[in-house]
């Protein structure tokens, strides 16, 4: 087992040299914290990662969840961390000191969930969701809700859930066709219906299960007007006592990878005894739910990003053990052989790994810190955080996810024959990463997400905003005679990107399908220039750096250095092949025939 | 479970259309057949793969090998199969009739052994490996080597194998430490040392294993020259009996797909009991070695494009089944959901699936079709061949093995939730992929063979040959007004090529390093080219069925013409981008040091 599986020196980077996450402190919320605090959040973070996560990494793969007499019993190593979760108050570390929270930043946050999702994928999952769902009730419930469910939630005692998924409505969630009946009491309903991959949705870890579902109210809208937010508990608390809610686990499902965390099918009120109280106001369902989403989203980049890292420090640390080979140019076969990290092709591998999953962490660090500035500002400077975060949002989900998926096949390929098989950890990531493009929005729905609606949301102010932002760093790139180059050629495929941009707008008037149906590249393309701007964004840093660092410091600060390179040399040149395919005027998979495959 | 898993229409349409193996039977070798008899091999592989190979693909992944007191047990389903194997001659049925063989070209064998992966990859290794070690014995051992062992390897009732890894010596084979001391029966060795990754190294479903094993007669040459080739067998035969020869089966290896086959560890020689009897000459071991190895190069291409196969005709029957959303151009939510594969961005995921899977097959039939011209020709004619086989070989074994983990990706995307549980084959056939870039040499080591040896052979003949069997396909092409256009972009992108090459060739004298760093590249730019050229050689029988062809026929070729559109538009591009890297001069892999990361 590798012993590296995250950089503290590289998160310390990001937090303070690269984002300055401690200018948050100046605003009222976060007044009570400084740059201790934050690296107190982390060593705890890391602390339980390595006592409570790392150890069952291996194990929750194997032995994982099963359904057993209508419940699902997880890994019995799961039961003390769940606890130390909900003690250590990381499920509301956010929320206000009024609800019982520390109001730490989300950056600081999800750098600490980063840390658990990198030491154990799977067993990260439970407390994010409970948080999510907690989230939603304090956002849009009535006291009465607050007070009923979220104390338990936070202690990490009630698990929360996001229920949307059903047998007919995975990507078409306005096709959902569970039930809200009203009852006698307001805004208490009755539900039915089933949902299908609940993450988390049943375990024996948890005295209870709240799910925030989704569902129709009869009489409603139909589509995603119609859509309402209810909380549908496993089990409701009544004044005496706390009483069976007619939710029955139909299955678990045995899953590729992301094995330890359990995966439910759920029918609800079978026995038509399900009650589901109305969060917010009716048919408001969706847009609650979205902020959710939202933030379940950059969740899910940090997720593929973590095991992503994880993968590269495994495979960083055989290649610098295993033997194998002589250079090129040295191939005498009576010298002994050198450490694989020696030959070019593995260190291409690595730096591929390297400055996919740096670059990913510094999107995502950037995206958390537009979420706390907006939190925390007002006015039209919360409005254009607001925008970016939007706009960043399909990127930083699925540029993580997609390119995870090759960065772990990488880190395979590196240890060969070993990386193929159960005694060394990578397969597992590799298996673990191929959730990420499908959960939370396929990649295909994020790329007409992107294309479809956040390119032209506001006249197209977001895009504006961005730009003006990737300005800015070339601006102060152009500062340093190192970094000329890489902002001159950011600025060109800017000028790409941007011809890309107004084709492909220019065709939406003229016909939609034709305008959506190469948006999966559009968002490779995207993906790949807004990584490209945050390894600027870092080689800023790294070359001012550079000019006192010694030592272990001045390493870190050329492998920063280097990863720009690689990603401007072999990644950032894929714009010119997709954007090739993007102003073709051939519309071959529109016009192809089911019947010709 | 999937119904089909692959397409008779579409073999039929390579073997008799394309590449027109009815020419072979002009040849004395194989005068006996026509395209009557090759159909019945067909026909007969179908049957098995139907009958007992495809019902055991996902009970061979759940229920894998287990090494039980010293022992492999296998799935005992596989027990029938092993004896059908034996019993219908398929292990020797491209050996001559003197042999007991049927002089079946390698083309079709190659598409029945393709029939075979198609259904369950695992199951389709066991008598390909006594095939080829078998093989061996017959082209360089003596008569005697012959009679001992050929037939009981033949009739099914001894497995074969390729014994060359070993613990510190992978990709670096001229490494390997396990030994051979003589004895005084001419012939015969004491060989000691341990073996690693051995497939069908040991199991229970034969009565004897044979290891066609490489090692190094005690005082020979160091490295590579010194490297001898001998049958090592598990039991040993003398005149009276068959005694055990003290190799020790150490281990099974857990993996993450291609479960139903046993990969052992061996220790050979652990008790001073194991005799080896040479193949052939000393010290040649390795050029015998390797036509196993090119033939198992092929065949690793062509278990990746049966996977990818399989994958493809399970998410297109998912996606010809599954409703979900509706059309971009007419939302109606009153309307009922549309099929998926009515969405232009599920099409492009399956036209990807085709275009690389039925272009690597039309690839790997090309080569087959070449070692049996090799094989029935002499002189410059017969030269000709061989140089083209081995320029393509790195090729035909790489390209289906990285594409094929990427086109499984799309089934399990196309597939969303559903593609990520078990309860689809398309998660197996994603893990089962993924051993392909690794085994039979990895791509790093390919992309050296390509540009280090290959390219260069013979002053560039092969090269030289091949651009003039493209050129011959470019010329064909221009003779249909549809193909045109692509007949003009294939001569670009062949000019973009050779400037690649000859920019590659002008590093080599200065600085190997730099010459051979990005020759994974390369690799994945000749191999883009080839199926392109591929797909060419493809389209122009499909516009001229085109003609006269209706109903499925005419869907069949129509679907042709789209494939060849989408590997144009969206793959052949890819090369731009390469290109770009390749003649870049910035060397950061080389210049990277291991500290840095």
């Amino acid at each position: 087992m590798a012993n590296q599986f995250y950089s503290k020196r590289n998160l310390q980077f990001l937090l303070y040299e690269v984002f300055d996450t401690e200018q948050l402190t100046k605003y009222p919320y976060f007044q009570d914290h400084a740059r201790e605090t934050f690296d107190m959040v982390l060593d705890s973070a890391e602390q339980i990662a390595e006592k409570y996560l790392k150890p069952l990494l291996t194990e929750m793969d194997r032995k994982e969840p099963q359904l057993v007499d209508g419940k699902i019993k997880i890994h019995e190593g799961m039961f003390p961390i769940l606890k130390k979760f909900g003690e250590d108050g990381w499920i509301n570390a956010g929320f206000s000191y009024e609800e019982g929270g520390q109001q730490i930043p989300a950056t600081v946050l999800s750098a600490a969930a980063f840390i658990f999702q990198a030491a154990n994928y799977s067993s990260s999952v439970f407390p994010f969701l409970t948080s999510g769902a907690a989230n939603l009730i304090r956002s849009f419930g009535s006291e009465e809700l607050k007070n009923t469910f979220t104390p338990n939630m936070y202690a990490g005692l009630w698990q929360g859930t996001m229920a949307l998924t059903e047998p007919d409505a995975g990507s078409s969630l306005s096709d959902i066709t569970t039930t809200a009946e009203s009852t006698e009491n307001e805004g208490v309903y009755k539900i039915k219906g089933q949902k299908i991959y609940i993450s988390a949705g049943d375990h024996d870890g948890c005295e209870n299960v709240i799910h925030l579902m989704l569902a129709k109210i009869k009489g409603g809208p139909s589509g995603a007007k119609g859509i309402s937010l209810f909380v549908v508990p496993q089990k409701r608390p009544t004044q005496s006592a706390i009483e069976d809610n007619d939710v029955i686990t139909a299955g678990v499902y045995h899953k590729m990878g992301y094995k330890g965390a359990p995966i439910a099918h759920l029918m609800v009120g079978s026995n038509d005894n399900t009650l589901g109280y109305l969060v917010g106001e009716p048919h408001k369902g969706l847009s609650y739910m979205f902020q959710m989403m939202n933030e379940a989203r950059i969740g899910v980049g940090m997720n593929a990003t973590a095991i992503g890292t994880a993968a590269y420090y495994a495979s960083l640390e055989y290649a610098k053990e295993r033997p194998q080979g002589r250079i090129i140019s040295d191939k005498d076969i009576t010298k002994p052989q050198v450490q694989i990290i020696r030959h070019a092709d593995v260190k291409r591998m690595l730096l591929f790994q390297k400055a996919v999953v740096e670059g990913s962490l510094s999107l995502l660090t950037q995206c958390s810190m537009y979420a706390d500035l907006a939190s925390v500002t007002e006015g039209e400077e919360r409005e254009n955080y607001h925008l970016l975060l939007d706009l960043l949002t399909p990127i930083a989900k699925s540029y993580p996810s997609e390119m995870c998926c090759l960065t772990t096949s990488a880190a395979v390929q590196i240890l060969g024959g070993a990386g193929y098989t159960t005694d060394f950890p990578v397969e597992q990531f590799y298996r673990e990463a191929r959730i990420h493009p499908i959960h939370e929005g396929t990649t295909g729905i994020h790329g007409l997400d992107l294309l479809g609606r956040k390119i032209i949301i506001k006249n197209g102010k977001a895009l504006q905003l961005l730009v003006a932002e990737i300005m800015k760093t070339i601006e102060k790139a152009n500062q340093h005679e190192a970094l000329k180059p890489y902002a001159a050629t950011l600025v060109k495929y800017l000028g790409k990107a941007d011809s890309v941009t107004k084709h492909l707008l220019g065709l939406a008037s003229k016909d939609l399908e034709i305008f959506l149906s190469d948006a999966t590249l559009y968002l490779e393309l995207f993906g790949i220039m807004t990584i490209a701007w945050q390894w600027l964004v870092q080689g800023i840093k790294a070359e001012e750096a550079l000019r006192n660092a010694v030592g272990d410091d001045a390493d870190f600060y050329q492998g920063k250095t280097y990863a720009l390179r690689y990603f401007y040399e072999y990644e950032l040149v894929k714009i010119d092949s997709l954007m090739k395919r993007l102003l073709s005027e051939d519309n071959v998979t529109v016009e192809m025939e089911a019947e010709w495959f």
